[in-house]
């Protein structure tokens, strides 16, 4: 069977999700939605979930409600982090909260949520999978939650252990890609043995991706990421090398660098924490930790070899060496 | 077949709930679940869908999950529209985001709209009716989003009609009891068309409801409610009373009526609004209208003489004649 490849199928979504864009009364509610829904990204999460679904079907149009959905999740969970973390830009445009208001930017993001639930339904209807695809979904919503808590909470201390870190954002980032392609081919007609050795592929997939993340923020092109270097440290977030940093330190030093690390954010300059990173090889380890992960994933879906996997394999290499 | 009354359902409930609290990793997130949950409240809306339930079932147990999530939606609710209202108080002590902060009011409340749809999942596995009841609680969430985006849209002008304040009231309270008649009633294996009927039973029951509420405020014994009289005008709560005095006046009166009602939050003096209401006969308008709506219920339910509904008829009564 053919398989479609990333931009034929992100080109699908895209059309999909503007068709789909809500409207309402009172409209107050879905300019917000809009919004977020026009700000772009990269759409892994439906791609993800259509990959999957293509696995078994041709046509990925059955399976276009539940990749929305879990774009309207992943932008749920944007609207809400953004008011907690007070972020003011996302991508560079204002996000909803300053653009509309914290209440418009809580409330529409609650409809979001209930929007996920109610387009999951609509996609299980025809095959009866609605219950297997909504349980799927509710459980992982909320290790999703307890992530972003776990990364709440870890700003009262200096640092979490690695496990900790590894933990957080196997739950906050890794586990909805993993739910992604575990919802794709449960709706596809697939046991849930195979659903849940999927989703280990894209848990692991999502863990490494977001080292990857924390390698480019600081030893990433700024002109490739479009970001500015070490973002992370100048917010003063913790991020896996911050992170592996600190526990590489003794405990005398490590003083010194988690202040270190909180001033930088107020005087901009990073290079102390960029000369500790070099002295510690922190760019090497966090890249062999990338490796295992995906090391991992690979070999999870090893067994599965009954599938034509090489577009999902394909896709999930070039994330792990993408340079923005 | 006997049917449970208010007080013991209630009680059954309560157990339950008690028995079910949340724990968890982190358990940040968890303890605001709990504290609203322990908050008390007359649990309306999980007893009426059991009322439904117990229609068909002798047994409610099979049902009490589905309760569950019924109540968790409305905390859920409670703990967002708090945030928005910036109320600092409910039920006479600290509200979730005062206690435990507004980021952690934002996250438990999501999670406990998570809860709700999993709690339905549970319900539903045993005979199959998952997807038809998480179907109307994802409709019937989105209509309340959307009744309390109205509701926050009315403050920005002096008065909505009144046929838009009820539509506002229908969508924001009114929804959610209709919701939990027809969820009780499909678990039960009644037909849509039995569980539709019940729905618009329990919606006119909740505009009713809601008018009652706004009529207790003003008029009711504060030793009875245990809430100030008048605390709508204190804390400028544009009620039914208020768009029922506002739309009877002329245009020349509207503007001094509005700006009495806005100086009476700063000065405690509510005097002229009340001498205002009874010069304008609003207390009889306001009991009419809830007289009204409560027919308009209890004829709705007329064509379900196959059902002993006489339990739910007294709850509705009691309700209907409460002094708090």
């Amino acid at each position: 069977m053919s398989q479609l490849d990333y931009a034929s199928l992100a080109k699908t979504f895209e059309i999909y999700l503007e068709d789909h864009q809500l409207k309402g009364d009172p409209d107050t509610l879905y300019a917000p939605i809009r919004y977020i829904n026009r700000m772009g990204g990269k759409r892994i999460r439906p791609v993800f979930l259509l990959m999957a679904y293509n696995q078994w079907h041709e046509d990925i149009s059955p399976a276009l409600p539940a990749a929305l959905a879990l774009e309207y999740f992943h932008n749920f969970s944007l609207m809400h982090d953004d008011i907690m973390d007070e972020a003011a830009l996302r991508r560079g445009i204002e996000t909803v909260h300053i653009k509309f208001g914290r209440n418009l930017a809580i409330l529409s993001g609650d409809a979001m949520l209930i929007k996920c639930f109610e387009l999951l339904l609509e996609a299980g209807r025809k095959n009866n999978t609605g219950s297997a695809i909504c349980s799927a979904m509710s459980s992982a919503a909320l290790i999703i939650c307890e992530g972003q808590q776990m990364d709440m909470d870890f700003e009262h201390f200096d640092s979490p252990s690695e496990k900790d870190y590894i933990e957080m954002i196997r739950r906050k980032t890794a586990c909805l890609l993993g739910t992604c392609l575990k919802i794709g081919s449960l709706l596809a007609g697939a046991s849930a043995e195979v659903a849940d050795i999927l989703y280990k592929y894209g848990e692991n997939i999502g863990i490494a991706f977001q080292v990857r993340d924390d390698i480019l923020d600081v030893f990433g092109d700024s002109k490739l990421t479009g970001k500015q270097t070490g973002g992370d440290i100048l917010r003063g977030k913790k991020n896996f090398l911050y992170v592996h940093a600190y526990n590489s330190l003794s405990s005398s030093e490590q003083d010194n660098f988690t202040k270190a690390y909180t001033a930088a954010s107020s005087t901009g300059d990073i290079n102390f924490i960029l000369e500790k990173y070099k002295s510690l090889n922190v760019e090497t380890y966090a890249n062999q930790i990338q490796q295992h992960y995906f090391k991992q994933a690979v070999e999870s879906i090893d067994s599965l070899s009954f599938l034509n996997i090489s577009t999902l394999k394909s896709f999930s290499n070039d994330l792990m060496s993408r340079d923005h």
